[in-house]
């Protein structure tokens, strides 16, 4: 399960949010892996880090390097527009707002750290869930090999925590930091115990919409509200702000997962470059299969387990079938609706926190209020 | 890999220093997986941590308690006696050295992050080895599945992580905390990094005896290495006492090792309670056979090569010409006087930590004298 942005035509007013600071963030994840690489002190593990390189797009399975094909920093660029809206400049002599100035360079390390996490989960999700392409390329483990794709998973997340304590070099204090790094940890264990649910639900057709609910908010958002809640942690001490930013961030995990599965079912091939009704073919067990189960009669239950138990691939007329069910439970109006509602608490969230008069906290609240309306569009 | 104290017949003052301080740390062991469930809030995740029980040596597969078969402590036992050597009460007020009064409760976090994190890479390792049994259970894989395992192995990893921040409870310094977590970090890119090698080397046969030992310096060493530098940390801010403790940590786990290596070859039964040669019929790629093959012959290197990549199990004659070979080229004295050496590195590493006269520290200090001196026997 992924957040599908990439191989999305994007708006122009998201991709300006996304880019601003993509160079940023790609130099310093960059960095981050030759740093490790250059610590190993030895070239026997020039092939190691470079399946971390492979994994992040920049080199090819002979380490040749490559058109890049990165992946769109969504949750390092939301842990920095939230550390710019709780604050940022507060900590340092004011920037003018159009530089991308050194006041940035204290929470580099920690939105590092939040990319390098979300990549370690994504390589070890392509194991376990057996995928063999990831952004139109062979995933790690189908070019190494499991036991080492593992492996590379591990020296990941090692290395993403390693990467937060540079926040100390850049004049965080240590009780900030520790209470950075035991954020994220928590975190994780959520994300891995929503990975968990994830993996039993696949062989059980008895999720509710509230299982599937609490699975996503574990396995999907924990990782979003961690990086807009670090980066709030970086930006002010404010609990208020910190809190409200948080619940932003939860919001949003959720919104963009429930954004995909909307777009699984209901996407032209235009917005999505794929099969309409793909997570009908893949028989994704997703919000709107398990709200349509949950509201339709004895007869539409049966006919969508004999479908998402079927060993064959669905011939078109079974999914039409599906779809129509999908129409006379109004799923598709509960799943707008349930993504309206989510767009508004993350709304809610960002209109309490409290307002910074500063160009550079209005920027970034203009840029949060982007990524909402980005994941809203597909409620209508 | 792993390093088999287990299963052996240990001599009564070694197993008086394993026992010293085994019933504080299962005691918070189990409090540590217990709070993360708690922590979860559902019902939902007894199986997820029931998995992490059942790895650790507390319930069978269908979650029933059982005669608890865990693991020695090994290393959080070392990252206590270091904290004790290094002066633990100087702290705190001075105990009598017989109570296992509260000054052990601050190290105790960081002995259990050292032993979660152990342990997931043993989760991890079984998957990537293929093994199928561990301390004569069923491996986690096995039950569970690979996906689930892999996943279960991530959330003790970053359990690990979080557990250490108890430490700020016990009255830990954050500045301190945070170079313990960044040291734990460090150490687990290098076991990582060792980890990758030692899959890397299956698939070759011209590894040489320093690329092993680089090897096993990451896969096993990095750890012991840590568990006595986060001791030694914890125990005092004297950078000379926590760097040779550090030093002795690393060669006790480089010492643990070849120990490993020469009991597999030339262990009686009586010893090992297994086959003598049993690393030969396993064919692995210890430090003995890789000392044969740079010192044998040409036609003995060829034999050993055969041996080695032959598919079908070996019969006993061939065993006994691989042994042969290894009498040829003296590879159990040059194995002996390796451990040897490394033995004699940790007692000068001991020796030379600033003496502090305490009970409490000549305790401990003796302690890890018989540590060595376990270890040591294997060169008789």
């Amino acid at each position: 399960m992924g957040l599908a942005i990439t191989g999305m035509i994007l708006s122009s007013s998201i991709q300006t949010t996304l880019q601003r600071h993509q160079q940023l963030l790609d130099t310093a994840l960059r960095e981050a892996i030759d740093r490790a690489q250059a610590s190993s002190e030895t070239h026997a593990l020039h092939v190691y880090y470079g399946q971390m390189r492979y994994h992040l797009g920049w080199v090819d399975s002979s380490q040749r390097p490559v058109q890049s094909n990165p992946g769109k920093l969504l949750r390092p660029t939301l842990l920095l527009l939230a550390y710019e809206a709780a604050g940022a400049w507060g900590q340092q002599a004011v920037p003018h707002p159009s530089s991308n100035s050194t006041y940035l360079e204290r929470a580099l390390p920690a939105a590092i750290a939040v990319e390098l996490t979300h990549n370690f989960t994504l390589i070890h999700d392509d194991i376990e869930d057996g995928d063999t392409e990831r952004r139109h390329r062979p995933t790690l483990w189908t070019i190494w090999g499991v036991p080492q794709a593992i492996n590379t998973g591990d020296g990941m997340f090692a290395l993403a925590r390693f990467t937060l304590w540079k926040v100390l070099e850049k004049g965080v204090d240590s009780a900030i930091a520790v209470r950075l790094a035991e954020t994220l940890d928590r975190d994780i264990m959520t994300i891995a115990e929503g990975q968990y649910l994830d993996i039993s639900f696949e062989q059980r057709l008895d999720i509710s919409v509230s299982m599937y609910l609490d699975m996503i908010r574990r396995k999907t958002a924990a990782l979003m509200g961690s990086a807009a809640r670090l980066g709030a942690m970086l930006g002010t001490t404010d609990a208020e702000t910190i809190e409200r930013l948080h619940s932003f961030g939860l919001a949003m995990g959720i919104a963009f997962q429930v954004r995909d599965d909307i777009l699984g079912i209901w996407a032209t091939s235009a917005e999505l470059g794929k099969t309409p009704a793909g997570d009908i073919y893949r028989r994704k067990k997703g919000l709107p299969f398990l709200h349509a189960m949950e509201q339709s009669n004895a007869e539409d239950q049966q006919f969508l387990l004999d479908i998402y138990q079927q060993k064959e691939a669905l011939q078109n007329n079974q999914v039409q079938q599906v779809l129509a069910i999908f129409t006379r439970t109004q799923t598709q109006q509960y799943c707008q609706g349930f993504l309206t509602q989510q767009c508004q608490h993350a709304h809610d969230a960002l209109d309490s926190v409290p307002h910074l008069l500063h160009p550079i906290a209005n920027r970034a609240r203009e840029d949060l209020k982007t990524l909402i309306e980005f994941v809203e569009a597909a409620a209508r």
